[in-house]
């Protein structure tokens, strides 16, 4: 639906999780018999969960975990577990600064230079008891670390950054093949982010088993602001998820949705899904796990830049295990604990027993922000 | 109205009560000329008020004086009346508890089992002084307390559940046949919750003299926090009185649409029969009554689930007697005592001689926020 | 523009002040030169700035003052001016009450009945110095006090109530025939509030030379959160304008549209005759007069009510002089004084000479929240 | 896209840059091979930034520095630094105003009238270092100081208020024919603000090579709260855009297009340019240099005004050099410095080369508001 923003000058109306919600459909299922697993490449997960290659999220440990909980955690090759040998240290440094000073010292924790036997010694580490697990670099160093990553034993390749195309032109460097790259290393590849259909189909077309949709929309980040780049994740998923069933038509394989950023509780992600969403991608609400070792803190891989830091170092506070967040028992309301349950739920209510089914849920546009007012009315 | 959200993804875009206003008449009527008079089934009420299904709002007590005002009160029989001897203590418990560990306490509270002789005892205490009383349970325990609350006396059966459908889906579990249970108990069925027309229309095509109107509106609930789905009550309720319409043309019978949750002022109960509903359901508006059982604090029915909380006790205070609430005079200027003189005046002014003529009243969509914003400007 | 809000369920979308904006013009005009008399009947103004029938801003010796500087005040006989010999004590008595207790002090002072003597007193007070002053009543009193106006010196009379229709429906009382009243009194009737197209051509065919248009918008007013019932005024003005035109066309008189409330700076006064008002009746801006009788503080008239009441007391605080807020020199920059000023300059921006031209002013929609935001945001 | 705000009244809907946001292109580049530089008449600026004619932000010093950084200052004719022989004291007691008193003694500090020799040596003082300076001066003042500017060495003359057309209407005074004044003075004209494509049509036939668009969007400016008049930047800058190609298509003559007001950040100097604009002119975002003239403080040129002050003084604070405010490092997230460096950034994810390629990008319809109220609720 295109609007005039100024003369002759037209723009898409984009939506944003806050702007919609679902509607409940003629027919209900029983929430215990709906199936939320997945198919990512030559994988099966149990749960359609992803958790973010951000350092305050996931380390070798808590990708053995999320893995051993049926869901997938991304290590991120250019953090501070491939920087530091002791990376609690680093860590301690970033959880304990100063508000006024946590981008600062964000940035010098990260100006030490990756290692590659770092590298290697974190997958190996991850893959201790037998997880299945993912790393993600940066596309500058997707052909060199891609290979490594790959005889060290991960399971998926990400190369990651904010907004990544099959099409990067520059006169003066390498430019990164991904066709290219998909083929070389052995391991499935998932690419992005993105947020256009023409864009993703591009990335589909690399071979990647997976797509990551999402830009300017996370809590720790602030693309939008810095740059003005950014489209809201309703509009972004359902147009990537528009080209997923085209390019499903047009070749018979099938590439998961991954949704990365902005989804703050079980409502938001169980609107992803309904948008088209194959799979969720979690930074803070992962983050607030007793087991995160952001320590109650969660920080964005876009903000230890000198020259453009984005996003901000943001208290998020530690409310149960990963367990508990995942499956419960929750001992909260306001939708940040049980997420798996969360999205069983509302696919009974909407009568999909699939998430394939889920992601043709109807879905309705509904303002959030006055009902809250209301309420924060009455609870005074 | 569709709109796109996304490349050939279309969504409805639906109001809640804040962003509409009723538009006065060219001709006025004498307020106290007016008849705000409901039929419910085989009975006629003087009001179409319904007290919630909440324990905070909801006793024995309480069901039996809303009847004496002339309205209509829901005893839940799943709640600290059927769980306890001396509910006075459970609910000190959660009227005690601190903001910190309401949810726990709640869970703990409503943890102990429900007893049947409760149950008949409670009906009873209510119906003591000849009232009418509606009493509710859940879908799973419908067959079960159905009978027995009909036997105890009950006027109206409740089957009550975030979303319920007259097809729900379950391979390992019995499932509840509406349509067998109207047939079987010998008292008048009120079911809901829904907010489609589909779902509404087979609703009503069980024999219920009721549906009950509103997913995820309340104050005391988060379902779409939670859960991701609701729908707001404006176009909840016009989707559903359309039903009712459809459905009286095509049978000639008259299933009244009662809207359930969203409503905080008279302006709300106005404009939810001015979209199409015969009655209103109200919860946190009576808890502010002396003689609510929630002493000052309101609380949600799904908010003691140990798998998925929502909802959260809120502080609603107490402002005046339930029969100020409902008929002044009123000490308020914000709309939240003499609901019935503020349902007549606006029936004045728009000139509906009867809540039916109300039903068809001019609504147009005018954003609340601003002017709030401006008056709280003023006022400082 | 109609929306569907619901199943078959078409509502228009209406506008306030805050969502739109004046474009300036393509030629400009020097504001010294520009024309903002205005006729109201019979006779001619030099500015088109009303006076609100309250309390807390018209008494005798304001409306005076008024008259002296151009514009007219609205005495209201229903207020304590007619029912207190010292009215000052009264005033006194609202204005030093607590916040907690505000609404009931005020439904206290109102409660002593107004008499005669005092009306016409109050009237000959505030025609003493040869001033052009106007009274208002409601509709239950106009036949009563229509005539004792008139004989006391009365130059306008005004019947205003929430809503007024042409047509009042009434078989118990008797109903006041607004034609006939018209005829009736010798002095020009003004009559209100109506907010549609159809109440107000009807309202028109009465012999009013003035039409009030406001139902809901003002800052001392909760007609929407307690009756649900309102119209913003940039809607409200322009199908009343409009009614004004084809009511021009039809029968060659010229009915003056006096916006009323909502206003609270000189952009609105702005706004309102780009909508197609010919003139602005303002309460709290000028309650914070120093000359005002609120002393600070400001209430609406159907906040007296023990039925009903609807409106707050809310401190606007003491400014400056009327002379100031009406023609400056400023030391705000908030728009709230020299409001003939800022029409006047607007006038020139936007290239009208006259308000009849301005009423032709070219109005964006344009949302005013963000700026407001972004702005505070640099402030601290 | 036009809306009915009333009964046969259409108006436009426009947008402002929080509305918005920029869609990444399928190609990316990368940022440090895209150019930045733009054509302001007859000289080449390596970067398109221009500073504001406000006295808190544009010294002779920071004039002076701002060209050798590679963009452009105006110095304010009518300003402190014409007014006094010491500026210094005079920013002194605006910066020491308390609160309450800033906008009384902001308008004593400029009822003290400037000088013409001090016009002169300002010039001089800024020209020393063999800068590249434009200087500015109301419609009034322009026959007078355009002759005084060129001789003094000016480069760029700006003739600017509130709001200017090409055709000024007045009985009394003289009207300035900006045409006229183009041909006399020798120096290449710079004149707005506008924000229609009619008026800046016309602004561009008088031979101007930039058009300064904006007219109330500024963090120190209250026009649209003041005078009811404004119109969001991404509409107006569209609109000013278009009206710049269809004059190049008819003469092929290219003038500037210079976004005045409401860029607080990276994000909306992409979005200006994005929408259509040459070149950005900067207040606030500048104010917060360390050589900033304001100290911290920030207020605009009407504020001064007796008659009807427009605009605040606000503390946006001192966050670093003007040199890391366009250059970066940064140290900061908000996106609030290196705006060269995010310029650059977004014209490589938007696959843009040039700003004029990077004036095609694509927009979206996107509110902000939500995500920002989710972050905030996160970081606590």
């Amino acid at each position: 639906m295109s609007f005039f923003i100024g003369k002759d000058r037209e723009a898409r109306r984009a939506y944003g999780f806050d702007e919609v919600a679902i509607v409940p459909g003629a027919i209900t299922i029983n929430p215990e018999e709906v199936d939320a697993s997945v198919k990512l490449g030559p994988r099966k997960l149990k749960i359609p969960f992803v958790m973010s290659a951000m350092d305050a999220v996931t380390s070798p440990q808590t990708a053995s975990l999320m893995s051993s909980l049926g869901g997938l955690a991304v290590l991120n090759l250019d953090g501070v577990y491939a920087r530091y040998e002791k990376p609690e240290e680093a860590l301690k440094k970033i959880i304990e600064a100063k508000e006024s000073q946590a981008t600062e010292i964000v940035q010098e924790v990260y100006s030490k230079p990756p290692k590659e036997s770092l590298i290697v010694k974190r997958i190996k580490e991850s893959k201790a008891k037998g997880a299945i697990v993912a790393v993600s670099t940066v596309p500058q160093n997707a052909a060199r670390y891609g290979a490594l990553a790959a005889r060290a034993g991960a399971d998926y390749f990400v190369v990651q950054a904010t907004v990544v195309t099959a099409k990067h032109v520059s006169d003066n460097h390498h430019v990164l093949d991904l066709k290219e790259l998909a083929k070389k290393i052995k391991i499935p590849l998932i690419v992005g982010n993105c947020v256009t259909y023409g864009a993703a189909l591009e990335l589909m077309e690399t071979g990647a088993v997976g797509i990551l949709v999402g830009v300017g929309p996370g809590s720790a980040c602030t693309s939008r602001q810095v740059l003005g780049i950014g489209v809201p994740q309703v509009t972004a998923i359902a147009d990537v998820a528009k080209a997923r069933e085209a390019y499903l038509k047009k070749t018979g394989r099938y590439v998961s949705v991954i949704a990365d950023g902005g989804m703050a509780n079980g409502g938001d992600v169980c609107k992803a899904v309904a948008c088209g969403a194959d799979m969720v991608m979690l930074g803070s609400a992962f983050a607030r796990a007793q087991e995160a070792p952001g320590g109650g803190y969660h920080w964005g891989m876009a903000m230890p830049s000198r020259y453009l830091p984005r996003g901000t170092r943001v208290r998020v506070g530690q409310t149960g295990s990963l367990r508990q967040i995942l499956f419960g028992p929750s001992l909260r309301h306001d939708g940040s604990q049980n997420l798996v349950g969360a999205l069983k739920t509302c696919m009974g209510y909407v009568g999909a027993k699939t998430l394939r089914a889920m992601q043709m849920a109807q879905v309705i546009i509904a303002p959030e922000i006055k009902t809250e007012g209301k309420a924060l009315q009455l609870s005074r």
